[in-house]
């Protein structure tokens, strides 16, 4: 099992990223990773922190993409960059199975739509993040933003995609697909929402069980929240940001009063443990579904235990051959739903 | 100053309605309520409760119309509503101001632009509930509901009134508008997004602030969000139920451990604090800008609290000619903003 880790880009890169593939190594005797990025800088975390176990090399490339970089000329103009390094391994080379990356969104989107290709049948690759539920699940959202303006089928494929992922990256059983919606009535929603709900009613293969309003997302109600890139994108950053605001709000209420001050002694790490919940992060990358090669993002905040996850990730999705079960369900939408 | 109070329709009803109306009417003096809904039972909690210092009536009217009636045909159908009842007076009568409801927003938006009737250049009303901010300030989120497919004149027309309501029902001074995007910079977002932000960042009149992303709504940064009904509504409804949903998790958490179930109890009135603190009712109704009279709905599950709020939301829009300063903003955006 190859994989290919971008190293460089995120927040705490080049680090982060050769000690959570360092970790993931350690822990999967089946893995081999190809460092992308500065080889100076890699090699040196590599010998800092040793291991490796022999089961790693490294793809030098001296530049950066960042998030300043327009994507499309990113991918044209920064060819020796760690991304575009690294996508054009992957492409090149059919016994490697995918890349994780923490660098700039909008460049790894445009790099793996252009240069790595979409799977037959699929219109445009969508992101599905993770994110954990109140019951103690996870739901998955797809589009998360990759896609800003939308077609029916496009929704009709996010559904079909990411059930798939969720079942065979995480052995959820016939997932539970909903639409993202302003109420749960089949009549709710714009134009675009009316005629996917009827499009995801009449297909087979998938447990569509019909709108979810936007408060539910963490009921664990659903497994499949699908949206477009747009809608999706502000309800998990609402997600993320309210669920922070409001711990922050709780941590500067508790020295209002000697009283909470007091009580938040003994709840310390309960208020710890809320946060590194809400922590998405913590459930593993955002990936991109659709494409001829699995493609996760991490968080460009990624940890070395984000990145470990990340891979973690991308070894499930390559393992399971998700591509190859999403190319089948494609394939198998009837054109009437299409 | 006369308002109409529709008493049926919404959770505690016509209790909540009546008993809120009454505590409006002790608070101001010059406030003049009608009850639209059911003559005995208003009459009934006027009685018990005693009060309304000669300053309302009755409106009777037996039927209600419910979250099940279609909208279309609950404003032909239903005209012994409380809440048709109440619009017809509202339109007939040039001295009353406005309409407080806690019934179905549908029927209520429908009855209030095809029988109240659009502000003069108003495209089309637009819903702007108010939402608390961590640094103890308001913010307006239009649109959140009203209009779920938008053209680029309406998100402009959106960002005019909702401006004018925060300064002149709020007192909020050249109020900081945002467009809710994916992205803060200029070119991020969709087509739609693309546009309104040209033509926001070139009107005159306006404190237009940029793009914000959906994490920083409650940051305090923003006093008026922009946006289309369909991602307005995700964007509230996620708030609030990431809000309650975490504190109903932390209330759950606590119950897991002696030590926190001990701070907890230091804490217990902190906890309600911050329910109530995220409880948006408190700060008043989702308000419809751009009808020739005041609309305001409260939520359907309003207490007597929220119905007096309301009110009072009413009387300072009509009391603060809201609707005069609306037409005259909306008459000076400029054709190539249009």
């Amino acid at each position: 099992m190859k994989l290919i880790i971008d190293c460089m880009g995120g927040d705490k890169s080049p680090g982060a990223n050769v000690e959570g593939g360092l970790l993931a190594l350690d822990r999967y005797e089946d893995l081999y990773l190809i460092f992308s990025g500065d080889e100076a800088a890699i090699k040196a975390e590599i010998d800092r922190l040793g291991g490796g176990r022999g089961r790693c090399e490294i793809l030098h490339a001296p530049d950066v993409i960042t998030g300043e970089d327009k994507p499309t000329d990113a991918i044209r103009l920064k060819r020796e960059s760690s991304m575009m390094k690294g996508i054009k391994l992957l492409r090149e080379s059919d016994d490697i199975g995918g890349i994780v990356s923490t660098g700039a969104t909008g460049s790894l989107v445009a790099a793996a739509t252009l240069r790595i290709g979409r799977l037959e049948g699929v219109f445009r690759p969508a992101f599905c993040p993770i994110l954990p539920t109140m019951s103690g699940g996870i739901v998955g959202v797809c589009d998360s933003g990759a896609n800003v303006d939308c077609l029916p089928l496009q929704l009709v494929q996010f559904g079909v995609m990411a059930s798939a992922y969720m079942e065979k990256a995480f052995g959820i059983e016939n997932p539970r697909v909903a639409l993202l919606n302003i109420g749960t009535e089949s009549e709710k929603g714009d134009d675009l929402r009316k005629e996917v709900y009827k499009r995801l009613s009449s297909l087979q293969g998938i447990n569509f069980v019909g709108n979810m309003e936007s408060r539910d997302l963490l009921s664990g109600k659903y497994d499949v929240v699908v949206c477009d890139g747009f809608s999706g994108n502000v309800l998990i950053k609402t997600t993320e940001g309210t669920a922070l605001q409001l711990l922050k709000k709780i941590k500067t209420d508790i020295y209002s009063r000697t009283k909470y001050k007091i009580g938040a002694l003994f709840m310390k790490k309960m208020f710890a443990e809320e946060k590194e919940f809400m922590n998405y992060q913590r459930y593993g990358g955002s990936v991109l579904l659709g494409t001829e090669k699995i493609i996760v993002k991490g968080h460009g905040a990624s940890d070395k235990v984000a990145v470990a996850k990340c891979i973690e990730q991308a070894r499930s999705m390559v393992g399971s051959n998700l591509n190859g079960v999403i190319a089948e369900r494609i394939a198998a939408i009837p054109e009437d739903a299409q």
